[in-house]
C-alpha cells in the first residue's frame, strides 16, 4: 500500500519493473494476513499492467513472462497470486531452464533499460513538475505503450509455449466450449472451478464454462471477448475482494462493461446475465462445493445479482448456500490428513514424504499445510493430495483417506474425521496398548469410526522415540507408518528415502544420532497395531467443553467457535461490524501449549516479583493475603510468610497459570536465586519442570488462587518491582508464541 | 496517498470521519500541483463514501451534508472538489447558519460517535488479527450500513433544502427531461456542461441533457437509473482521471455496469450507446467548446467509443476537435482580465474589487487568479465576471470586454488580446504620453485593436504612484481606472469603496500613507487617457523571440512554447513519453524577474567566492582568464587582477546574469567586504542596484563572459570555496522565486 505513490509515478515514467506479489488481505475491520486480492485491486489504479497466476507452475513460468514483457513494453507488472493459497503451497513443478529465460529475454531490451538509467554523462531530468499546459498531454503520452501490452504478453506466452509445451493465453478458457453458463474468475480458485465444471460437464451433463483472466491489466477487450463462447447466456464473475458501496467489484465491472460495449457495437446480440459475487476473502476456502453452489444459483429462476459464496450471511442475505458434502476427490489420488503440534515436526516429515513420492517421474503432490492463528504451539493440519497426474486442486481435502493424528489430545479437542472418506485410515499415536485405545475414545469419535467404517491404527510413538534415544522425536516413526498404511507407495523404499534423509539431515551431527534414527525407523512397524473397533462398546466420554460455562456470552458464541475450529461456521450476524471485541477474552482461551511449566520453590523465594515481571502472558503472579484467607485451601497449596516487617500474619501466594503459560522460560532465567547447597546442588527459586505431573494439582491452586481478592492499590507501594506485581494485569495471556512475546500488547 | 491503509482501517471499523479534499492530480510521468480526480479515484476502494461537490456554494453545503451523514450513517466520507478550479475560486455564497447546523445533526449521533471513543472504564480491543474463519464474515458485516448511506444522504440534503431552498439530489438531472443526448459528469466541469447544455438547448434547438453525480461512493443503482431520462440514445460519461491499461475510466465504468444490469432486468429498452472520456486532468480548461464537441462527436455517425477533450492527441488520436472560438459568454456579464506581476498588488486589488462590487446584494462576481509556473516574480492573469446573476462559470473567461495590462512589458510578451472581445476595452499602463503610446505597440497587438475595434486607454500610474509618494504601489490606482471604465458601478461610489479599503488597510500605519493613497486615488483619473487608434500607422515592432535561434530544438519547440503561455497548444507528441526531460534548458528561460540586482566593484573585491557560492540560482559566477582573453572584451567590462602570487597575467572575472538573477540579496548579504571609510561611507564589494539602467551594460559583459571558456579542474584548488566557484555550475537557474530558493536543486 505505502508503494502506491511511488508505482503511479514508476508506471508513469515508463520503468520496466515486475513485483511479484503474493496477494493479501487488507486490515479494515480487522487485520489480516491471509489472502485475496484486496491489496493488488488497491493498486489497480496506478498504470501497473496486472499478469495473475492460478497455480504455483504458472507463478514459476508468468513470472519469466512478466520480466520479458516489462522489458520489452516498458510498462511495470504486478504479477501476483493468491498470497498462502498459492504462495505457500507445496507442489511439484516443471523448472525453467536457463535456456528458455534467454529466449525470452531479447538482449536489446535490456541494454535499452539499461541506457535509460541515470548517468553523469549524459545527464536527463525526470520528475518534473508539470503544469495545466503539459500534464495532461504528458499523461497521454503512454497510451501506444500500454496498447502493445497485450500483443507482447501473449507473444511472450507463445514463446513459452513453444519451449515448455505449456500455452497460456490472456484470458483462458474451459469447460464446454458450447457452454451456456459461464464463471469467470482469476487466481487460484479458476483451478476449482475447472475441475469442477469439468467433472459436472462429464458426471451430470452440465453445459458449463470458464474464463481465467491471467492479464487484467491493460484489460484486452480483443482477448476478452474472444474468449467468451457464442452460446453462454449466463455469467458468474467471481472477485476476491471487495469495496464497499462499490457498483460492483472491479473483474464484474470490467466483464459487464466489455460486454455492454460489445453488444452496442454489435458484436454480441444479446446481453448475457451477468452476476457478481465475493469469494475466499483472508484465504477463505473456495471448495467445488461452492463452485456448485454458484452454477446452481446461476441456472435458476432468480439467478442472485450480487452474491458471497463460503460463508453465512444472516443479514443482508447475500450468500449462496452450498452443500458441504459435495465431494469430487479424485479416486486414484491418495488425501491425507496430519494432525500435528507446531514443534513436532509433522510438518517437516511430511514435507520430505512429499519430496520422496514426487521423486517418482510418475508421481505427483501438492500439500497445505493450516496453520492455527497462534503461531507456533498449537495445532498444524497437514492437508496432503498424492496422484499419479499433476495436481491442481486448490483447497482443503475435502474428502481425506488417511488421517494420522500425532498428538493423543486432539481425539479430544478436534473432529479428527469430519472429512473422513468411507473406509478411510486414521492413525493414532497414543500412549495406550493397542487393546486400551478404544476405551479411552471419546464417544462422538467411537461413533465415526464405526459409521465410516475406519480402519484404526495405534502406535506408542514417543514410546519408540524414547527407546531409541531420540527424546520426543516423533516425526520419522510417523512418517515410516503413514507409507506402510497409505500405500502410497512400497513401504521398504520409502524407508530407504526416509534413512537417506536422515543421513542428510543428521549426517554431519555424528553417527550416533544417526544410528538413533535408524533405530527409530526401524522399531517403528513393530510398534504399529490395528485397533479392534467395537462399536457395541462406546465410552461415554464426552468432548472437552472449549470453554466452561461460566465465560461471557461472547466467549461462548463467538471466541469459543473459533477457538473449536468452527469459526467458518459463525455467520455474519455474530461478527463485530467495527471489529470492537469485547476484552479480556484471552484468559478463556486455555491453550495449554507448555510442554513445562515453571515450579515455585516457596522456602527459597526473596519474592522480589521479578519472574511475574518478566512474563510476556501475565502468567505467573503474586498476591498477598490473610491467614484466614487460606482455610480451605487445597493441600498442597504453596505460600509464604510474607517478607515484610510488621505483617506476622500476612502470606505471600505466587501462581503459576498452567494452562496460560507457555514454557518460555523467561521467568526462571529472571529469578535472581542462583545459589550452591553444600552438596553443590543448584538452589533455585523457580525451575521449570514436565506439565503432566503437576497439572492437576496446579489448577486446583489456581483455582484457589483466583479466589484470593486482588490486592488494593491502596495497599500497595508501586514504586517497585514487586510492588507493581501485585497489581491486576490489565494486559494477560497475549496469544503469542513461547518465547518471543510477540503481539503480547 | 499515504492515508489509504488508515482509510480502509477508519472505514472498516466504521468511525464517522469527513475528509474534504480538494482533489488533485498524481504524480505520474510528472509531479502536478493542479487539479483532477486521479487522488479521490485512487481511494475509491477504501470504503468511504465519496460526496462531489461542483461549485464554491456545493462546497459549502455539501461540507455540512456530509458531517450530518457520517454522524447518522457511521460510514467515512471524502468531500471532494476541484483542486484550485473550486478551491480556489473567488465566488458570491450564501453562508450556512448555525441554525442549519444544528437541524441537519442529530445529537444523539454525536453522542453515540463519542460513546465510541475508547475508555479505559469501559475497554473494547479494536485493530484485532482475524484468521480466515472469520474475516470474510467480518467484512461483510458492513453491508447494510452502506445500504443506509444513499438513503441518509438524500434525506439530508432534503432537510438542507426545507432550510436554504438549496436542493441537492444524490444525481442531479439538468437540461431537456426529454434529452436523447446526455452528458455525465462530476465535479466542477459539470457545471460548464449544464451552462452549454442550456444555451445549447435554446440557441440551437439541441434535446440535450446531463447528470451531475453527486454521491458516488457508494454508488446507488436506483438514484441514477431515475436520474436518467427514458429518452436518451446516445451518452457521454466524463471521468477527469486516468487509469492506464484499465477498461474505461471509473465512472464511465459505473455507468455502463448501472444500465447493462438495468438492461437485463428489464428496466431500460435498450442499451443506449456510452462513450468515455477523459478532461480537465491536472486544471486543464474545460469549456463550453469542448462540451459542444462533445455533443457533435456524440451525435455523429461514429461517436468515438473512448475520446480524450482539451488536448491535441497525434498519437492515439483519442482527442476531440473543438473549435475554441465557440463562446457563451453572457452579455450582462462584466468579464475582466488583468495581466499583472506576482508582486505588484494587481490580485489584491482585485480581489478588493469583487468584495466592493458583491456587497450590492443584487451583484454577483467570480474570480480565478492564473499564477505562472514560477510562484512569484512572474506573470499572473487575473480573470473576473460580475453580473446581476450568481455566476457558475468554472473556467478561465473566454471573451472578455476588458483587459487592464499592468506592466507595459507584456504588450511584447503576452497575446493580451487573444480572449477579446469585439469593441472592449485595453487599459494600459505605460511610461509613454498618451499620443506616443500607439507607437510603441508591436504591429501584431496594433492590428488586432484595429480589428476588433478595441478601445485603447493608458495611464502612466507609476509615474501617480511616485508623484503621490507611494513609491511604485500601483494597484489601486489601476483599480480606480477599472472602475471608471468598465462601467460595473457607478465610479464615485467605487471610490468611496476603495478609499474605505484604504482606511482599513493602512489606517493603522498613520494619516500620511492613508492620504498619499488618497492623493493616488483622487489623481488616478487625470491622467487616465483615451489613445487614438490609427490602423494606418503601424509600428513594425516584432514580438520579442522568446528563446534565441541557438536554443536546442527541445527547448524552441517545447519548453519556449510553455514559456510564451502556449503549453496547452503543444500536441502529445512533443511531451517526452517517460517524463524525462533534456537538462540544462533553464539557462534558455531568461525570466528577468529581478528588479534590483547586484553590481560589483571590483576594486574593493577580496575575490572570496562567497558571493557565487550562496547564490541559489547560480546567478553570479567567477573565472580566471589570461589578460589575452580580455582583448575586445565591451567598454565597461569589469574584472581585476587575480589575487594569487605568481600570476601577473592573470585575471579575475566576477559576472552577474542579469536576467536570471531573482534580486534575492544572498550574495550581498554573503560579501563579507563591510568597511567604512574616511567619510563614513560604507564600502562594500556587492551592492544591489536598480536593473533597468545597468541592463544593457551588463547583458553585453555577460555576453563576453560566457565566451571565456570555463577554467580546467586540473588548475582549481577546489578545496576552498573561491576554488570550487570557478567550476561550471551543473545546476544553474531553478526557476525558483526570489530568495528561498525552494526547488532549486
Ligand atoms: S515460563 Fe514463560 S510464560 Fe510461563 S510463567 Fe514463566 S515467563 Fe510466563
Ligand atoms: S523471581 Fe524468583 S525470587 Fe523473585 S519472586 Fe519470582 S520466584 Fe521468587
Ligand atoms: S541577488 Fe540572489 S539571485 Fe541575484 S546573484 Fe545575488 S544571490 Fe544570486
Ligand atoms: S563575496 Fe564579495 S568579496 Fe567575495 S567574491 Fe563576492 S564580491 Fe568579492
Amino acid at each position: 500500500m505505502l508503494m502506491l505513490p511511488n508505482m503511479y509515478k514508476i508506471a508513469g515514467e515508463l520503468t520496466p519493473t515486475v513485483f511479484h506479489v503474493a496477494a493479501r488481505s487488507l486490515a479494515a475491520q480487522g487485520l489480516s494476513i491471509f489472502g485475496d486480492h484486496q491489496d493488488v485491486m488497491a493498486a489497480r489504479t496506478t498504470g501497473f499492467a496486472m499478469l495473475s497466476s492460478a497455480t504455483v507452475q504458472e507463478a514459476h513460468d508468468l513470472a519469466l513472462v512478466a520480466h520479458a514483457a516489462t522489458l520489452q513494453s516498458r510498462v511495470p507488472f504486478m504479477h501476483f497470486f493468491d498470497g498462502f493459497r498459492t504462495s505457500h503451497e507445496v507442489n511439484k513443478i516443471v523448472r525453467l531452464s536457463d535456456d528458455t529465460l534467454r529466449k525470452l529475454v531479447d538482449d536489446k531490451h535490456i541494454l535499452a533499460h539499461l541506457e535509460r538509467s541515470l548517468n553523469p554523462n549524459n545527464p536527463v531530468i525526470r520528475g518534473t513538475a508539470q503544469n495545466p499546459d503539459t500534464y495532461f498531454q504528458g499523461r497521454e503520452s503512454v497510451n501506444s505503450y500500454y496498447q502493445a501490452v497485450p500483443i507482447i504478453v501473449q507473444q511472450k506466452m507463445d514463446e513459452l509455449a513453444a519451449e515448455t509445451g505449456r500455452q497460456y493465453r490472456l484470458f483462458d478458457t474451459f469447460g464446454d466450449p458450447e457452454a451456456d453458463t459461464l464463471i469467470i474468475s482469476m487466481g487460484s480458485g479458476s483451478s476449482t472451478i475447472r475441475e469442477t465444471v469439468e467433472w459436472l460437464n462429464a458426471n451430470r451433463d452440465g453445459r458449463y464454462g470458464g474464463i481465467v483472466v491471467r492479464l487484467y491489466r491493460p484489460f484486452c477487450f480483443e482477448a476478452f471477448l474472444n474468449a467468451v463462447p457464442r452460446s453462454v447466456k449466463r455469467i458468474a464473475v467471481l472477485d476476491r475482494t471487495k469495496e464497499p458501496g462499490s457498483n460492483g467489484e472491479p473483474l464484474y465491472q470490467d466483464v459487464v462493461t466489455t460486454l455492454a460495449q460489445a453488444l452496442t457495437d454489435g458484436r454480441i446480440d444479446d446481453m448475457p446475465l451477468v452476476t457478481g459475487g465475493r469469494y475466499g476473502l483472508s484465504s477463505k476456502e473456495f471448495t467445488p462445493a461452492m463452485v456448485k453452489a454458484i452454477l446452481d444459483d446461476l441456472g435458476g429462476e432468480a439467478p442472485k445479482r450480487r452474491f458471497t459464496v463460503g460463508i453465512k450471511d444472516d443479514i443482508t442475505h447475500l450468500s449462496l448456500d452450498y452443500d458441504p458434502s459435495f465431494n469430487i476427490e479424485k479416486d486414484n489420488v491418495v488425501r491425507a490428513m496430519f494432525y500435528g503440534l507446531g514443534a513436532d515436526g509433522t510438518v517437516g516429515a511430511n514435507k520430505n514424504s512429499i519430496k520422496i513420492i514426487g521423486a517418482d517421474p510418475d508421481r505427483y503432490g501438492q500439500a497445505y499445510f493450516v496453520y492455527d492463528s497462534k503461531k507456533s504451539g498449537a495445532q498444524t493440519v497437514s492437508h496432503l493430495r498424492f496422484g499419479p497426474e499433476p495436481i491442481d486442486a486448490p483447497y482443503l481435502l475435502q474428502s481425506a483417506n488417511f488421517i494420522g493424528c500425532h498428538q493423543f489430545e486432539f481425539v479430544y479437542s478436534s473432529d479428527l474425521l469430519s472429512k473422513a472418506a468411507d473406509g478411510a485410515t486414521l492413525l493414532l499415536n497414543s500412549p495406550y496398548e493397542p487393546d486400551a485405545v478404544w476405551d479411552q475414545l471419546p464417544e462422538k469419535l467411537q461413533q465415526q469410526i464405526a459409521d465410516k467404517r475406519i480402519q484404526l491404527f495405534t502406535i506408542d510413538a514417543y514410546r519408540v522415540a524414547r527407546e531409541a534415544g531420540m527424546g520426543r522425536r516423533i516425526n520419522t516413526i510417523m512418517q515410516v507408518c503413514f507409507f506402510k498404511l497409505a500405500g502410497v507407495m512400497d513401504t521398504d523404499a520409502a524407508i530407504g528415502e526416509i534413512k537417506k534423509a536422515i543421513e542428510k539431515t543428521y549426517g554431519k551431527k555424528g553417527r550416533e544420532i544417526v544410528e538413533r534414527n535408524f533405530a527409530a525407523v526401524d522399531a517403528a512397524l513393530a510398534y504399529l497395531h490395528e485397533v479392534p473397533v467395537d462399536p457395541s462398546r462406546l465410552s461415554s466420554i464426552g468432548d472437552k467443553p472449549v470453554v466452561p460455562e461460566i465465560a461471557p456470552i461472547f466467549v461462548r458464541d463467538v471466541t469459543a467457535e473459533m477457538m473449536a475450529g468452527r469459526g467458518d461456521e459463525l455467520p455474519v450476524s455474530k461478527l463485530p461490524v467495527d471489529g470492537t471485541y469485547p476484552s479480556a477474552t484471552s484468559q478463556w482461551e486455555k491453550r495449554s501449549i507448555a510442554q513445562f511449566i515453571p515450579e515455585w520453590i516457596e522456602d527459597n523465594c526473596i519474592q522480589c516479583g521479578n519472574c511475574s515481571f518478566v512474563c510476556p502472558h501475565a502468567a505467573i503472579r503474586a498476591k498477598f493475603c490473610h491467614e484466614e484467607d487460606l482455610a480451605g485451601a487445597p493441600e498442597g497449596f504453596q505460600y509464604m510468610w510474607i517478607s515484610a516487617r510488621g505483617f506476622p500474619e500476612m502470606r505471600y501466594v505466587l501462581q503459576v497459570y498452567p494452562d496460560d503459560c507457555t514454557g518460555c522460560n523467561l521467568c526462571v532465567d529472571a529469578c535472581p536465586v542462583r545459589e550452591t547447597d553444600e552438596s553443590g546442588n543448584e538452589v533455585r527459586a523457580l525451575r521449570l519442570v514436565d506439565k503432566e505431573p503437576i497439572l492437576e494439582q496446579q489448577r486446583a491452586n489456581l483455582d484457589w488462587f483466583e479466589k484470593l481478592e486482588w490486592n488494593k492499590r491502596s495497599e500497595i507501594d508501586f514504586s517497585n518491582v514487586r510492588g507493581v506485581q501485585f497489581l491486576q494485569p490489565l494486559f494477560e495471556f497475549s496469544g503469542a508464541c513461547s518465547g518471543c512475546g510477540e503481539t503480547p500488547y
